[in-house]
């Protein structure tokens, strides 16, 4: 995946190096991939090979990372540091930063849609629906707005369960479901089997969610020993804070449960992706 | 077209309603409308119903509405009316104008994948590659970052005419050939109209931004009684400060023949197309 998010970059040699420094920093310094693993293992468990996938994982992960260039400008998170590494606004400059994500934004389709991506036309314009879908505004971006929203910035906000569970499948949920499904449809996966995937996308998403809100809370109390952390600092609301640890916790491996239980139809080939759920709700970063 | 997008906007009802009015606020604040219009006429001078192409035409609109909203923001071009109302982060918020410019384009991308924007899903894909590419980072987002740079922010900058044409031809002569093409595509049109038609519209780009500088610097000189407009007073070279007024007309005027001779395969029925690229050189708002 790493040589291909790098071929994907540097194959545009009109552009210009400052805006390119910027993209590569923010798609070439780390991260887990998580969202193109589950592509090309979902791909893989439905009988695929795994080049097939690996443009729509790229294109996906792309998208991933324009959403955390921008998510951490000063006027949204106002973070300084990610991965260790200082975000691109403060590695580069704000105006930079904005225009990297557009351009990483508008990459991931062009990836998504180029003739290599995928044999098929139909293929390809069906992911880049899904990809549009999951990454816009009934999505991703309405998941962010939502977020800003629950910090009470414009008026008390008052959340719910059901409300930061809402919240949270729009922000995290819908393009890590997304994922999944993106490997089905680029195995050419029949309706059965991806209603399968789909449950479990989105039982894995609701997942890694609360478990960041779970990490969230345990890293804070652990490290500056207070009793919640970075989310509930600013205001936001989170499963943790509403329902308390316990609570959440169980929400969470409940929701590990049914991702595992989607894929009782196969046998030791889906090991990895009940792996990879397993992963999401213990993970430690 | 206006109402092909404000169909396009409120059919998405799970959207923030925050985000939905500040989409609503950048697309529906008016406009010239020229690229759908570039790409509406093309698909009926290539013997297609306008219908077909009406989706890629809101397409690019809404791809042209989320670079104006980044282009407005603070850290960018920092402007605060737009067609004589407030721009986006004025009226809403800088976080709003950030989202809502990465939902309109996220939006364009879903607008020309889906199903319903053309019967045939090579064309579909075809025409989200093209948007992909005009838009990103060897199109508009580079011209932007080029334009940045050219206001020395990161260091002197010293254009000559060519670099000066190199950043117009990226940040409005992609998308702007780009409608054009687009009906092309939409139509089905053969290769050899294809290639009349990229002639024009890159005629028509090129000589779109020229009549711009030229606008500023009149308006500028008119209203103010200085020599030179905002574009100057930011640094911006300008094919106007570095040619002359009267050189940059001369550029501007042939290219507007250059398009117009592009298109002399056809007769009367080219005539709208014909105007349009007269209506863009000699255009006063």
């Amino acid at each position: 995946m790493e040589t291909v998010l790098a071929e994907i970059l540097d194959r545009r040699a009109a552009t210009p190096q400052r805006l390119l420094a910027a993209m590569r920093h923010a798609v070439l310094g780390g991260g887990k991939r998580l969202r193109p693993f589950l592509t090309v293992e979902t791909a893989v468990l439905c009988g695929a090979n795994a080049a097939i996938a690996m443009p729509a994982a790229a294109a996906i992960e792309l998208l991933h990372c324009y959403s955390l260039v921008h998510d951490d400008l000063p006027s949204m998170d106002d973070d300084d540091l990610r991965r260790g590494q200082p975000t691109v606004h403060k590695a580069f400059d704000e105006a930079t930063a904005i225009l990297a994500g557009d351009a990483l934004l508008t990459l991931a389709f062009e990836a998504m849609a180029d003739d290599g991506a995928h044999p098929l036309p139909e293929t390809r314009a069906r992911l880049t629906l899904g990809l549009a879908r999951a990454g816009g505004m009934t999505g991703m971006v309405g998941g962010q707005m939502l977020d800003l929203a629950a910090e009470g910035r414009w008026g008390a906000a008052r959340l719910t369960p059901d409300d930061i569970l809402h919240l949270q499948a729009l922000k995290t949920g819908a393009l890590l479901a997304f994922s999944v499904e993106a490997g089905g449809l680029a195995a050419g996966a029949d309706a059965g089997l991806q209603a399968r995937l789909a449950q479990y996308g989105k039982a894995v998403g609701g997942a890694f969610q609360i478990a960041d809100d779970i990490l969230d809370h345990e890293a804070d109390a652990a490290t500056l020993g207070k009793r919640a952390g970075k989310d509930a600092e600013k205001g936001k609301g989170t499963l943790v804070t509403a329902l308390g640890l316990t609570e959440a916790r169980a929400i969470c491996d409940r929701l590990i449960d049914d991702a595992i239980a989607a894929l009782d139809c196969f046998g030791a080939e889906a090991e990895t992706l009940r792996d990879a759920a397993r992963f999401v709700g213990a993970r430690r970063s």
